[in-house]
């Protein structure tokens, strides 16, 4: 159970209900996930994270859907489940396939073992690296 | 500095030497980085991560661009800077734009703050996102 | 489920009831929550880190609240649910209002978002922190 | 050294210098650290990263150095060096007393200690917590 | 709920069931731990990871049970719960007595303690140390 | 630098002096490395701090060289490369071979893996693990 009450579309302000209108408008839904109705506890919170996530996660110089993946990788390096949950849910429905998910799991469970070697062996980064 | 020597090429056994040359021969320079060097104290280890890395790091369902950033991401996420380094070069001699760059850096920045606001409010993952 | 039995009063030893009296005494409730109750099947382990919770958390140079927040903020960055909600059940009952909690969880973003581009940035240290 | 190069006022677009102006004006001071320098790489990521810590870390429920210090424990619990060097240098800028610092690195230490207790014996929340 | 379907014996390929046949030769039980029956839907990714671990934790210059308590250390820091269940109950059945693993716990809490001041104080590393 | 100066024997207060002799007789030798340095700014966190340690790495139901390797256990999972070179000299002087130390970093590296790929793949617990 959250640490904060979830908010229900009754019990939202006009601030709270102006952002779930954004984000039910974005994303063609009229689901609104707990994380926005935990946020929602702090409107302007609310309204600073979603505007900045629409902002990062939408079309630019890198696919939705690899950004979706680098979320889900940042994540699980963080041990965040909902995160994983919410963003491994996301990649599904932009298309990410079983074939690109076993290798999105593969890169996170090699990146995870050599950040472990590299430092455990405290390996100083080569000249090479630095520019 | 390390907490194992680096091995160079004359020490080398020819176990590892087998090892440096296939790093070698993929990569298409000679120059072999710390990481393998200090690996190599442990000849079996160095086999084994080498072996694991060209394959997981391959041509296959993701773009070896893509695979390179989601191990930008997790080490980041992680904090190691050997690996933040080394892949980052990877990820500009793959050909990562400035324009990518700068995205994957606010996607990472993204995610680590969601992280935090879904960590600090506990929130319960969606049934919706149960599947 | 933890990985160890939760101690109730009557499987206590009389070294681990005179931990419970203590944390009963000083927190005036006679509940002891489940952290205690599982630390208890080591009576030494037990009472070595209550003895210093009990002197790190008190009064002090810092108010109560704010090593309370100080609690959550690290737990959260580590990902210990179970810490997180305890602590933050304290920082309510310290008088936690929601306008701090929302700047807490702010805060909290922020400093894992700057932390993860300081990180992917590999950015050097400016002479001008070094004193 | 950073993964990009830091941004003189020299090379910066009048977008960034316009940022470093804001920074400066904020902060009383000429002096503009890595941090910015290296975000200024991406003119967008630094405008909004900038605008948003300027928001955070301002006036409000919370004393403004009780947020240098929740952001030094998240940064500790990340190991974020450079994080910690400028926000303790921040924290003592705004009055941080050597009791204030040492009572801070005993709750991090605390907690610290603590996560790792409940996540090695993966104790349940107690219904009592969870609200 | 995984974000991946556990594959049962009667879904498994015939290489998953190759992969599960040996598992249960090498540990002498006809269990499959849902971790195993996740990775199944990547017959690659399980039996490169398979095989890695049998020879990792299998005898060599460390003991068994030392390694599962290095394995829990880890898995600890990193919050990784299943990880935490599974190689304590396999610790337990090599024989982890309930004092070693207090101390264990002692050793990990004391840890997580001192990584978390030096890192908050940035302590350098003492050239004694760099050999 | 670290953020804290380190005080010298001249600089140390009686209340500092007899916790560096302390540590001095228990390991046998002069020299005070730069962790205790930094603590001593704080009396009594050195004082706590120092005694647990004493308490917690000495003899008991774990050999000490094991405790050495579960201390860079987690302090590699952690990345407190202080933490990592401190141990790893620590467990050298007592005794850890090459093999031993080739097997610690590989145990690492597969832990890391694995409780990447447990978290990516939001493996749930299987039953067999709850006791």
């Amino acid at each position: 159970m959250a640490t904060l009450p979830l908010i229900s579309d009754e019990a939202a302000s006009a601030e709270v209900l102006a952002v779930f209108a954004d984000i039910r408008a974005t994303r063609g839904t009229d689901y609104i996930n707990n994380f926005w109705r935990a946020l929602a506890n702090d409107p302007a919170l609310l309204r600073a994270t979603w505007d900045r996530l629409k902002q990062v996660m939408g079309p630019g110089a890198l696919d939705p859907l690899v950004k979706e993946m680098l979320y889900i990788a940042v994540s699980t390096a963080n041990g965040c489940d909902y995160c994983i949950h919410s963003h491994t849910a996301a990649a599904k429905a932009k298309g990410m396939s079983a074939a690109q998910h076993g290798e999105l799991l593969a890169v996170i469970g090699m990146a995870m073992q050599t950040n472990g070697l590299v430092s455990a062996m405290q390996v100083e980064v080569d000249d090479a690296f630095r520019v």
